[in-house]
């Protein structure tokens, strides 16, 4: 059994603070910053460029692949971590077309807007026939027809927290001949994943349910069998078979590391790195129930004291993600004043408040005081104070 | 007049340390761990996902540009950070065919890998007849003609420091109806660059000269006359005009800003951030005089003591970046060696030594102990070592 009283001791959250927005972006594991701090003080300040052997740097994209991988159900050797994820969907979408003669990447309108437009602008760049097509998420596997080259689905929608099955549409897919691209950004870190069982490629990012920090690295997973097919579309130097020979002509490097691009970001990777401990010995299965009861708890106690707002989460378990979400016109100014009373969700457009539940260092107290705080904001309208209702640059 | 030695105090450099390896990656400047950790601790540990308005995390990816524009001739706004120069590279590349019919991209054999790779890859992506033609540097202008799409250089060459007449070549590209990409990688921080006057679009790495640590962001600068023309092949949500609208369509943001992608990797931003405030105050110009003065130095103390090594490195100032290069047969032998005896350049395949030369942080010492070292090596053939002969991952 999992110690979420354990887990939540590595992590530095400020007094006071009840943080529900680890689904954008995770709190700071107090391993951090001596890992960084290390990483800059001491490899790049005393080795320098020797650091790239003696500390392992030029492997680092490789190692942390390797240790997201049993957190997605991916095997060794199939996860290369770096760039963000919106570069990762490129190369995962380009290399997902180059194996089909077909010419639709069937997509929904949950899917998170940077998915859609790299894959609009594939798709216009190319201009080969290509088309994106967007339909309803529950319309999917209609349109799931011989026509169809690519399905490329963000697992957990990013408003609602809605959830597609993937095992059963992967598993369409595969009679259908269509190659599968899902991302796990709302995913990876938030519940089991078995990505090797049902994504010929996988991507999403570590800075939400894997705490990396602003901006830390995405990954992309590809089973080898895949990966070796592949010809990179964004071929970096660091994907190269053989990078410090300087080939004039690219040569892929073995399996998954041909989706490396460029040198790597050392100080977020040290981040990474040190966020990762946090799953050592920690069960996803527990994680998944631990959310659930969560998730419950704050649908119950939401419903039962602020009854404006309406669940836009799915109440079936199976059907949600890792986040709880509610509408209101005035979620905007709502998110505002939680934030000025010490409970932070956020806001997405135009009418969502989201919570993430992240049972690694939340946990009950957490969601009743979310609960407490939101139905006082509720019944005394404290978010109709005009200094909720600017907006600011980042919702 | 600038004070170097109030720079050198700047940077943190080892004790007996003589690292000419600046042009791969520069030294940790002290502001570096302070500010980084003030990122961690203070910003993301505290602030959390507030920091993206509150700490300016958004912004930084303009801001940091417009800290980078004046080192390279570029106005404000102009200038995008993030990425790696790899994918700068894809972009300002396809940015550049989107503006032309033409279909030869014209390079040369001394650019560096990835920048040709990233271009074989769009050719071969797009299938449109597009061609990269590499030919020698010298035969460049003879190969400028109407059927040039795109001029494609590195300013300065990353194995031998040979530079192109960026003004002149830019002037017959313009005559030319070509369109400039110019890669600064050993231009930005080491010499006067007048990108703006030169460069259609002009992309860089902060990680050399400008020393913003292991993988730090790449940079991208187009011209606003230029950048409203585009529509980024890599449309990611933060280059959006509007991201926190969640449009279903792309929309770019003004100028230089569509050229953001993904969420920015703060910690290397705030590294950069910290790294730039050693120019405050510096002219490029004494740069420029005090880099030609060390590398002369460089020179004739090596041909002088070292007779068996060549110098690679043009002779003439004008012809030559920051860098100053010899070959020998053992030059990886001979590298192995003179960082064993704490000198620090490097080897690029087959048989090239480089030497950084970064005033900012190196004077007359530092090449001397460097000359004497490589004397001593050379004259008791200390390279032929067997612990100097093993080839690392990472040269």
């Amino acid at each position: 059994m999992t110690d979420f009283t354990a887990t939540r001791a590595l992590f530095d959250l400020p007094d006071g603070l009840t943080y529900l927005d680890g689904n954008s972006l995770g709190p700071m594991a107090k391993a951090v910053p001596d890992r960084v701090g290390h990483a800059i003080r001491s490899e790049w300040g005393q080795e320098l460029i020797r650091a790239w052997n003696s500390a392992g740097w030029m492997e680092m994209p490789d190692r942390l692949g390797d240790r997201i991988a049993p957190l997605i159900g991916a095997a060794p050797g199939t996860v290369s971590t770096g760039d963000t994820l919106s570069i990762k969907v490129h190369q995962a979408l380009s290399a997902a077309l180059s194996l089909t003669d077909r010419k639709v990447i069937l997509s929904d309108t949950g899917n998170f807007p940077t998915d859609l437009y790299i894959a609009q602008g594939i798709v216009d760049a190319l201009d080969r026939g290509l088309e994106l097509r967007c339909v309803a998420p529950e319309e999917i596997e209609a349109h799931m027809t011989d026509e169809i080259a690519v399905l490329m689905l963000t697992e957990v929608d990013y408003r609602t927290g809605r959830r597609h099955d993937m095992a059963h549409l992967s598993r369409i897919a595969r009679e259908q001949g269509i190659v599968t691209l899902w991302d796990l950004a709302h995913s990876a870190g938030a519940f089991p994943v078995d990505s090797a069982a049902h994504a010929d490629f996988a991507v999403g990012c570590t800075y939400k349910y894997l705490n990396s920090g602003p901006g830390g690295p995405a990954f992309i997973a590809v089973p080898d069998a895949v990966a070796d097919r592949i010809d990179p579309a964004l071929p970096g130097w660091l994907g190269h078979a053989a990078p410090f020979d300087f080939d004039r002509d690219y040569r892929p490097a073995q399996a998954a590391r041909r989706f490396r691009i460029g040198t790597p970001p050392i100080l977020q990777m040290a981040a990474l790195d040190a966020a990762l401990d946090a799953w050592d010995g920690v069960s996803m299965q527990d994680v998944r129930s631990r959310s659930l009861a969560l998730s419950q708890r704050l649908i119950a106690g939401v419903e039962a004291d602020c009854p404006s707002l309406t669940l836009a989460s799915p109440r079936e378990d199976a059907h949600r993600g890792s986040q709880v979400s509610f509408r209101h016109p005035q979620a905007y100014a709502i998110c505002q004043a939680l934030i000025a009373h010490d409970v932070i969700g956020d806001f997405r457009a135009p009418d969502i408040l989201r919570f993430g539940i992240t049972p690694l260092y939340i946990g009950e107290a957490e969601i009743d005081a979310a609960i407490a705080t939101m139905a006082r904001i509720m019944q005394d309208r404290l978010y109709e104070d005009p200094r909720f209702q600017t907006r600011q640059a980042v919702t």
